[in-house]
């Protein structure tokens, strides 16, 4: 076995050059979202194909419907070792609103904060920097631990950030390749910056957006106003009636077939003393939003929820323009939980639209994703595996966490190729993910490739 | 007296040259809204100025808070002739949406139709194409009827498509030069292509920009969804409650002190056999919006309204991005009418939303500008004139209507300088106003042209 503390101690005295490696990769704005940056996910993908190939991997950028997948595979010692399978993205979601950000998203900047140095950029947690944890961890078993103690095959994608689309398709057809014994992602949270997690889980999302058309044109207000319908008016009236009086979601059958976490689980969670005035804090807000009877944690981690992430509609730009809108758009995205279909959501939100709207209305949804909620088994030898790991690291238990936010590639793992996975990350609360100003604490960056480290170690060690 | 005749068929022999001139205008992108449009009203300006002073008046282009003002001066053949104040704006509303343009809206297009040509610009008929038709009726009158039968002041402003913010200062800083008997504005409709009206009856408005802020920042609908507070939700809940069960506006206290129409006017109206559905079909509706207990032209002439101008907040590129918006927008027009207070209907607003908030949101409020709905005495020389010559040119008695748009300066001109205005237009229900497609029927245009040569010479005979 090699000496666990030589590796460790390689980690703790290259930080300045793995900071420098992640900084080349943050500066490739690789925003999946957005057509005219497909010449930046190309150039990622090869960028992390590089470090691959420098670490001795067989390296390859394959080509699907959308943006490349990297993958690379490392036979490790030989004989009878476990075969990780590490996912990561090198994809990050769009900057705006730009000119909230204090340093140029694509520009790492490295700032003081009160846990010492963090790098602000788009994509700098989510998921570049956890992404680079592991292959750093990588890095340092090659160099001074007599190379990785475990077959590994690395699957980097483009997509996340959209919602994965052509990722189950890609695993279907390549799933030669991609046999392992178990997925490890670095793409979630910790409890706090002292207290590591391994989240066990997930929330699903389904999200679409909804073009409706009135008139055919748009129309002055005081001319037609009293006898024409409105597509801002009307959107907005079905859509602000999304929402019951308790804060729940107003969908006929939205909560049918729920699995509600267990009371262990609950108890657990309870356990943690969640102050939600704190976490709302840390974005400004006070009020919590939401199912009014439930604990916080659970409608977080536990109960679906609607949201409006986008409406336009009318006149936006400066001044007045005295106009009734013939379309309107909303961008809206669900988090579901085990036992919800997506499908039946999207199919309940279509009635409930079509049973609002004039009869000459039309309306266009594009289902751009969809994820069902998912349960990871918290028993296994992996997760009890990483538990250890952590404890090691951290000299704490980790927290086994729920997350809100959806990971459609466990699903797929699970589905395509029945893989489970073990979700370690490394992220903090107000990390600003999908924010302005997003940010990754070195120390976390630091703690994260150190625990990667041991993790390769006892992963080794047998299933 | 001149010889009507001759004067008439000057404007029936040069058509060809008047529909140049008005491209010329109309080539002009004097769009008030857009900042980066200044220098396009201030060369339109300069235009009109150019016009007048070759029809022998004294002009000059006098600088306001924001676009100028045209003013000229004739003194007529002198004597005791009326003094009228011609009226008329050089701004027009923003084009956008461009691609729903058969042609650019700048780049004026004549194109056959039902009713003979049409002009397809951008303010073709609002108000570029209006204002020309008077200005042909003075150049017909200078070249073949001895001169101008009466006093007359023009004055073109810049700045009504966004409320004339600069008009009534304007006024009051100028009254003395602004002296007159009455104000002659073509600015509205008629009743169809082969029947004038006068409108006697205008709905007022008021315009506001509301601007909600939740939390400090975007945030990721995973993470915070099912605790954090969306903007885009609560605005959306919030405006979706603007209307109740039965069309109206919810707001309390919105329809207080209204001043219904007459009786008889009523009755008039109902004697138009107003065709709802006709008119809705020119857009692509059916179902009528608006109160459903009232009738059609009451609901566009009579009745106030709430319209969402425009709206937007959040994510609105391609694609999807999961984000909890921290602030959202819109913009809301009301149109009021005669009896009611625009600044009641702001502070009921206020009351409305502020009721609806969580404690920690902010609201702007930009009240981009507030007009009260007007009634003209029906009965006056002005009137009377106005009917008996548009009957002598259409052989119809014009219609008493009500409309459905403001137009401000009417009311300032009442306030500011207490006089009374004479609307006399010759747009369609159909033009395009405000809209992508914006045209002028070149037979409104002729005729309208020999409409204002015939109430030259009426209001010339005495008051």
């Amino acid at each position: 076995m090699a000496d666990i503390d030589r590796i460790l101690d390689h980690i703790d005295n290259h930080q300045t050059e793995a900071r420098a490696r992640l900084c080349d990769l943050l500066r490739i704005p690789s925003i999946s979202a957005q057509p005219d940056h497909a010449a930046d996910c190309a150039n990622a993908a090869e960028w992390v194909r590089g470090q691959l190939a420098g670490l001795g991997f067989a390296t390859s950028v394959r080509p699907t419907a959308g943006h490349p997948v990297v993958l690379g595979h490392h036979p490790g010692p030989g004989g009878d070792v476990p075969h990780l399978l590490f996912y990561g993205h090198y994809d990050v979601q769009p900057p705006d609103p730009l000119e909230l950000w204090t340093s140029p998203p694509f520009e790492p900047a490295l700032v003081e904060g009160p846990h010492g140095p963090r790098l602000v950029a788009r994509g700098a947690v989510d998921d570049k920097g956890q992404t680079m944890m592991w292959l750093e961890a990588f890095r340092a078993w090659q160099a001074v631990g007599g190379g990785l103690p475990v077959r590994v095959t690395v699957l980097v994608e483009g997509e996340e950030e959209v919602g994965s689309p052509s990722l189950a398709a890609f695993l279907d057809a390549n799933r030669g390749e991609l046999g392992a014994d178990v997925v490890v992602i670095s793409d979630t949270g910790m409890w706090d910056i002292d207290t590591p997690a391994i989240t066990t889980r997930l929330r699903g999302s389904t999200y679409v957006e909804i073009g409706l058309r009135l008139a055919e044109r748009d129309m002055h207000s005081g001319l037609f106003g009293g006898s024409a319908q409105n597509a801002a008016n009307v959107l907005t009236r079905i859509l602000g009636g999304l929402h019951d009086a308790g804060g729940g979601v107003a969908l006929p059958g939205f909560y049918d077939g729920i699995l509600p976490p267990s009371p262990a689980v609950l108890a657990q969670w309870a356990a943690l003393g969640f102050d939600e005035a704190a976490f709302l804090g840390t974005v400004g807000l006070r009020t919590p939003a939401g199912e009014r009877d439930r604990p916080a944690l659970e409608r977080l981690w536990a109960r679906p929820t609607a949201d409006i992430t986008g409406i336009w509609s009318g006149y936006t730009g400066p001044g007045a323009k005295t106009v009734i809108p013939a379309e309107a758009h909303a961008k809206v995205s669900f988090r579901l939980v085990p036992g919800q279909d997506p499908d039946a959501v999207l199919a309940s939100l279509e009635r409930f639209v079509a049973a609002r709207l004039p009869p000459e209305a039309q309306v266009r949804y594009d289902k751009l994703f969809r994820g069902r909620g998912l349960e990871i088994p918290a028993d296994s030898f992996w997760v009890n595996a990483a538990t250890r790991v952590l404890h090691d690291e951290y000299g704490r238990t980790p927290v086994l966490m729920g997350s809100g936010g959806s990971i459609p590639v466990v699903e797929m793992m699970k589905t395509v190729l029945g893989l489970d996975s073990l979700l370690v990350g490394f992220g903090l609360n107000d990390d600003q993910v999908h924010s302005p100003n997003e940010k990754f604490e070195m120390r976390c960056f630091h703690k994260g490739s150190r625990s990667h480290v041991r993790l390769l170690a006892a992963l080794a060690a047998g299933r």
